[in-house]
């Protein structure tokens, strides 16, 4: 099997945005364990990113994380960027690891707290602006643990005015990305918790307000790929937070856990004209490699992204279409089916290796020595992590 | 424990809608268990339902079904509710158990079973034109069982059109109320599985349309009380259809798995205005009785729901908005809390003493023969039922 | 890629039970939909079995349903079979169509409805003597509704008495196998919800008692390759029940709604030794076909299987031991995606030819006429269900 | 109402043990917020342990968790204890937060890993000998996060190994008491993921092996009440950690997410003879208090249990019984929910105050002025936590 030059020219614009704290350690309330080579600094996570860009070619920019990524001078750390074949992208708020945020920030009842949290989103514009990223994503992590706890609907209204304060701090090319997420950190109500939220809050914002759909962010049993076709056909999906679950928001390798699932919803993508030149929607990773090496732990995801990218670009969409209409059942899923089954991991290799990439990214991350020279080199300091 | 006047004055504009298809046989996919007495029509179902509002002073109004309540002449049908203390009142319709919507209705690929569908909604307002009703109650029954099986786009823009359609033809104090459920009869995509996909309609068709939940059509966790919420905030929670549930879309009676879910659910409709006078909400039971008895299984109901808004007008709303802006977390807790724990019982015995009604109202219906009346009455004919 | 002799002969030794009932019209209690062609009686159930064995090689026995496939003579049955090249199979008995059992039946409160439970046992098992089959499979529809309802440790202490006497009936080369689920058609609990329930009874029988494993009767999220691991390893798998879902018990075709997983329950029979020669495990479909086809929808389930199965037998178990004992987490897993990857289509293409079986049996059976003839012929009569 | 000398003298025997770890601070994976006042040692921890049971006598014990509350002299901090009013109870083994136990310790393939793990239990009998305590707790974190990671089955044979060595050791008025757990740490497979799994090990092991049930550890949907009375039947159900949970194990205080299944799993207890004098059950709180303070967060929790268990007391078994025999589904859930709708606190006040505690230990302990003084005295030093 060899593929079409459409498809060859869609896997040409395929780009997966990688999260810097993807490098730093990460774990579980229970243990962080670390690894010989995490990264101290920010410089030393784009290094990483910048190996999985170098083995694949799928990931030319790097999202921060603020406070975590936090540098004096932004257009230094964008040059930086640029010399390693990378470059900065969506920058992320943080409102979880303040003391002063432990009931609320965007929603908090005490005015104090709330325009702290607002400021810290204006000062992610000013990093924006110097960066030149186009995306501020929101993951809102308020929420309440107990019923009676909070009133939701006063917290709702505060998240409402909290968010048209920053949304009209933005400039004209920049979006504002909000996130929803079940559970975690709290644990009776999330203030987003849901995609419903999401897109009555970005409704109501403006144009440039989109939803950010993370993979391992819903209830049990919720087909994700209805909402990002959903999302789609109401052009309100900003982007993606790929990742993988079985059970909560485990923050897996993408595709590790339902590779099928991952494949449904790549194919609502294509579908609803996500991969297209010009898509609003951006892809990302957000993962934690809790025991895995991380940057192996990275190529393996975004090549898993592409070579479901792939199965999902082979769906006869004629073929289908027709199945469908005739309500042919078991035809039209045969045919869906035929695409995820196709093993197309010998053409990407040779799609590799057409520009000049490693056929296999990950033997040539082994053989590369880097993983033994960053253990070597990056002794002492603090290693990068969550900070919880 | 008395209740204060607002209380009382609450309680007495609360009214429960009873669905009539709950006097009739319902169960599983492995059987329907049939009792004596069961109505053989809409005659007999009206008779059973004012029972339970003889009895309890709950439950002025019947939900009409479509076809299974088909008359010839509703105004007729309207005149005999009245007779026994009843109206009828929202009318819902039916697109799942026609041979054409084996693979959808307002969504089917087939103009011609897609104009059927919303034929048949035609039908169903020309009913509420005759019978008074307000409500359009549309539970969408479409979906797919296989991934490929459909196009969840197509079926989205199709379904836009079929509402659009049948919107344009409501009388304009009439409401079209749009109904979700995660799965079920459909177990791989449903058209209208969560309440974002309800919202984002109704939102597009204008003013009279809304949202009905029906608290058993969630995945699990789903946080139902933080939707109420929501749906209030946004100006679109139309009705409720309750029951509960352990595992899936169980229709057990409303209170009986999670009273404390209940509770927490009526504390928010309190919360943003929906037990006020002029309030949008409609409240309706949609229950079966696979194996109880159906009248006492339905005055439990009704019970239950006046128990727990008791419970929910009990809140010290005064002093949990103090310990919520405290950021007192357990002292918020407690005072919430204690309005579920107290026992509301005797004092609403009393309250349906002061008004002619029995204090037990379930002991009243076994000493009144009713059960036996019906069982020696009814003999012959075909019992109501689902008719699947 | 060519499969080696070893999987080719595990291959060739595979036998996947096909449900007679699979053949009957199912739905939900929506709607069941009635197709042309669904056979009337057991014999017709026969000759559409057969049709799957014949094109695919993998279905030589057929369950039964008693009472559903009750015959006066069941030696004249079984040579039927064995003129269209079946067998017949397990023997399952059913105790949730009576009236008598609504609130139970081997674990009812009331001696004589037990009693009768018990002796329908006995009557399968008479069925069984005549038909040569091993297993009475055991699917408890027994449970509560309602907290309180019943007395959960006196149902227990019930049911171990009525599985005791059953099991005393058992010839000495037959077996009982006890199904578990987890909801439905009970929604409060369920007599035997879980496999520790199952296990813990079947230790308790003696060693021709077994587990019977149906891959959609669990909680969400479980982890159901642990227990086919943990059942093999405890010497008490004795079947599966195969179908996939995406919520409850949705009864999909296997593999459909989550091939990975299909995939990781099979690698983990091959693990423990379950398709070796004269291993205890029995390999059953449970499905229904709601919408789609029957006899493509079972071709489609029986080849699914074996392409798992071929998958799962061509991890490489040196290599995967070796990074497993390594501590290499990403090499482990990449060993074990890798066979999941791995496109067996053609080759098992290759391996039917050889056995001169259609290397398509879908398209083969499209060819054949069949369906065609079928609705031609089955005219009149009641179609077979499941009679809820 | 006022309770019966025979509830009184149940609730006179109730004993809930208390976790050290609960007092030291907690939180998610995103943050952990710490108080002023939180205890440096396990000294401190036992004096706030001691308040909880100075004001609601309910809590006569604590729970010990190593390494965490290691000391040198087990001897002089169980006298320290004594001077407070409690004693040391359970001892908790910890394999969760050695960078050794990364990828297992009692399932380890490494033999060296899992002997480290065998003789860190082989210390905590140490303590328990030096304490006098009877059970000494394991709850396994082993598992896995990637399909293919570990052999499943081989994990479970060297744990059983492991298990059999650590009882061995046991005295013989020790017990080993085993927790199970869906998941989390580890994302892929636990190996002790389930009640079933737990009862097949501890069966195993010998009558002095039982089953600890966490609250928190279950599926969503999972009927908790059914598997503690089916622990009771079988005689292994050694102990409780109580919590509660909305999503995951949220470990928030017990009866706070669903009083109602509080209340069932209370009732199946004392079905079973758990609150029986020389029952085996032990009863224990297993919670974090990430936002709201950690003493009243106790004092809340134990209160809730004994309130739960007031109730539970108050269901009138022989009027259940009647109508669970006669098949009266409605009046036997009325008989059960009329318990739980009791509203026992006013006889529980007057309970207390007939032993010298406080009518509201709550007010009472606000009013105590403890919170000031250690927020006074604990300064410096380094608070307790998980140390993850």
């Amino acid at each position: 099997m060899s593929f079409t030059p459409a498809l060859n020219e869609t896997l040409a614009r395929q780009a997966i945005e990688l999260p810097s704290w993807a490098f730093g350690n990460a774990g579980t309330r229970f243990k962080v364990f670390s690894t010989p080579g995490t990264p101290r600094t920010i410089q030393e996570k784009l290094a990483d990113a910048a190996q999985v860009n170098r083995l694949t070619g799928l990931a030319p920019s790097v999202a921060l994380h603020i406070p975590w990524d936090l540098v004096d001078d932004y257009g230094a750390l964008a040059a930086y960027a640029q010399d390693l074949g990378v470059r900065l992208g969506t920058v992320n708020s943080n409102t979880f690891q303040d003391d002063d945020y432990k009931l609320g920030s965007l929603t908090h009842v005490d005015p104090r707290i709330r325009r702290k949290a607002i400021d810290h989103h204006f000062a992610c514009i000013d990093v924006m602006d110097a960066t030149g990223s186009r995306d501020l994503k929101i993951w809102l992590p308020d929420g309440t643990n107990y019923p009676g706890q909070g009133d939701i609907r006063g917290r709702q209204d505060r998240l409402a005015d909290s968010l048209q304060q920053i949304y009209a701090r933005l400039g004209e090319h920049q979006r504002l990305v909000l996130e929803y997420k079940i559970f975690e950190p709290y644990f009776y109500t999330m203030d987003v918790p849901d995609w419903g939220t999401s897109y009555a809050h970005v409704t109501a914002l403006g144009e440039r307000a989109m939803v950010c759909l993370d993979t391992g962010h819903h209830a049990p049993s919720t087909n994700i790929e209805f909402i990002v076709a959903q999302l789609l056909r109401l052009g309100r999906l900003g982007s993606f937070d790929f990742n993988s679950r079985f059970y909560a928001d485990d923050d897996l390798i993408v595709g590790a856990a339902d590779p099928f699932q991952l494949f449904r919803i790549i194919a609502e993508v294509v579908r609803g004209g996500g991969l297209e030149a010009g898509s609003p929607v951006a892809f990302m990773l957000d993962q934690c490699h809790n025991i895995e090496d991380k940057i192996p732990g990275q190529i393996r995801s975004v090549l898993n992204v592409q070579e479901m990218t792939a199965r999902a670009l082979l769906i006869d969409q004629a073929a289908l279409r027709a199945a469908q209409d005739a309500g042919d059942v078991l035809g039209a899923n045969a045919i869906y089916m035929d695409a995820f089954y196709t093993d197309v991991r010998p053409a990407l290799a040779d799609w590799r290796e057409d520009r000049g990439l490693p056929r296999d990214p990950v033997a040539a991350y082994a053989a590369s020595g880097y993983a033994e020279r960053i253990a070597a080199d990056r002794v002492g300091g603090t290693q990068a992590g969550w900070g919880a």
